[in-house]
């Protein structure tokens, strides 16, 4: 099951297109900060619990759906949860889906041969955890990926390939930079470079749509806007999934080079400034924010 | 539930001594190549799937069990196959450790703040996928991997950090040379060595045991000899959890580099060479494969 029959890269954009939003509500699921409007902590039953999560992200996908490109589930909150929180996160994937929003799962996966297969087959593959995206690693360098980039092109999915992370340490491998030759007065190349750059080449031997886009995306923070803005250009093909807005310090400014010079290219995530609400009607408030923040992300955004 | 009081790093070493075998089961269940005496693919039931695969891996733990140093599950195999996948993970955790054998889980997790912490919650804290040692993803950096520091070091258990990893590909950036100031003469230094300096500072700050290490251990590819030998000098505190032995080419040779003059600070992981056996008696014959693997590990062993 695919939300279109289009490619997920192709109806992410088309859908970016139709809502003029390009918010990605990430849904981290962590019951004890749930709204007293949905109370979930004073229950230690992990199946109510559970039950709970589902039924809170329900009705903030209901109201919010129409101001949102897409939504992010964070596979630790479920796993964290036990067998319930994994039969919630197999709920939600069918809940989004359902609703028209394509469904990424950050599980952040990253293995190699027989075991990274076994990863896209559980994530990309039609099984119950089935994803429209996947999150991935590269550490284990571009075999490792392979089995991963096979299933998505295969089925229409989509990768995010962690480039440039969002947290301060993102700087300690991530910014290395690497012993290469370079041209006269060019800045050295950093391993997050050298990702992309490899990512790139992967890109362009699968082929882009019209727009230029294939499904090897990456995940570049939205803390880190100067490199942003390099990474923007070093990936061209690559839909950018940007962490980091609203809780983590990034607002329009400092996300607005993610995108290209039509407005797409990029997608803006944030969890707890949505869905951390704790008024009278908690999904009308996240569907509220969810619309400012499209709002705001379409000032900066260039327009086609 | 932990094996012992001891924490993992003693108790691994207390049965290594004890065993005399530096041999680490790894459980990767592939239905589809059970052997005939232990069938499942036969059944299209997810759940019976399931059922048949702790069937299998009881029979195993039981048959070879003392001639194992551990066990090593890969979250993987289990997560394809949906919920009673995962429900076989938990009973297959409590399995190992009830037979007294070191439990830990190849599930390569890595992310960033409170997303970690659920992670290293899901894993490394008595939940229903409690392990006693978890792999982790070097790439976002030291922040990172702080969550899971703390919980092993509260709750005594392990973590082996992929720094080099058995793949090909494994080459792509972590064998990088990164621009560092080096001495005369001396050899570049990689993203893999960058990496293991990191985690020796680390686990110098949580202090070592009577024999020399602490919860800090590493993934290190057998197929890679002579780094292993090289990471072997750069990570003295970590037990090395050595990959590739059997059906990825290393053998008792490739891998003597990763003991320490003890003949300790090192497990070498098998699964296929192991576990597909299609004779009358596979548990039997894997408990044989496993006792052979074992004498042949010691007689490259340095002995105390």
């Amino acid at each position: 099951m695919t939300v279109t029959a289009a490619p997920f890269h192709v109806a992410l954009h088309d859908r970016v297109e139709a809502t003029g939003s390009v918010v990605c509500l990430g849904i981290d699921p962590r019951p004890e900060a749930h709204p007293s409007t949905h109370p979930s902590t004073h229950d230690h039953d992990p199946a109510r619990i559970a039950k709970a999560v589902v039924s809170y992200y329900r009705d903030l996908l209901d109201a919010a759906a129409p101001d949102l490109a897409c939504v992010k589930l964070q596979s630790a909150f479920f796993e964290r949860m036990g067998i319930p929180g994994l039969v919630a996160l197999a709920q939600l994937l069918v809940d989004a889906r359902e609703r028209g929003l394509p469904a990424i799962l950050d599980a952040k996966r990253g293995d190699i041969g027989s075991t990274a297969e076994a990863y896209a087959a559980a994530y990309l593959d039609g099984g119950v955890f089935d994803a429209d995206a996947l999150t991935v690693h590269p550490y284990l360098g571009m075999d490792s990926l392979e089995p991963f980039v096979d299933v998505a092109q295969r089925n229409g999915r989509g990768l995010f390939l962690l480039v440039r992370t969002s947290n301060p340490g993102g700087a300690d491998l991530q910014d290395l930079t690497i012993d290469a030759p370079r041209p006269d007065g060019a800045r050295p190349l950093t391993l997050a470079d050298r990702v992309a750059d490899l990512w790139t080449d992967r890109a362009r031997e699968l082929g882009v749509d019209a727009r230029g886009y294939g499904p090897l995306g990456a995940v570049v923070g939205g803390t880190v806007p100067e490199r942003l803005v390099e990474l923007r250009d070093r990936l061209p093909h690559a839909i950018l999934l940007v962490p980091g807005y609203g809780a983590q310090g990034a607002g329009p400014a400092e996300v607005r080079g993610a995108f290209d010079r039509q407005g797409l290219g990029a997608i803006i995530s944030a969890s707890r400034s949505l869905s951390h609400r704790d008024g009278d009607d908690p999904p009308r408030e996240a569907a509220d924010a969810a619309r400012s923040m499209a709002r705001a992300l379409r000032e900066v955004r260039p327009r086609a």
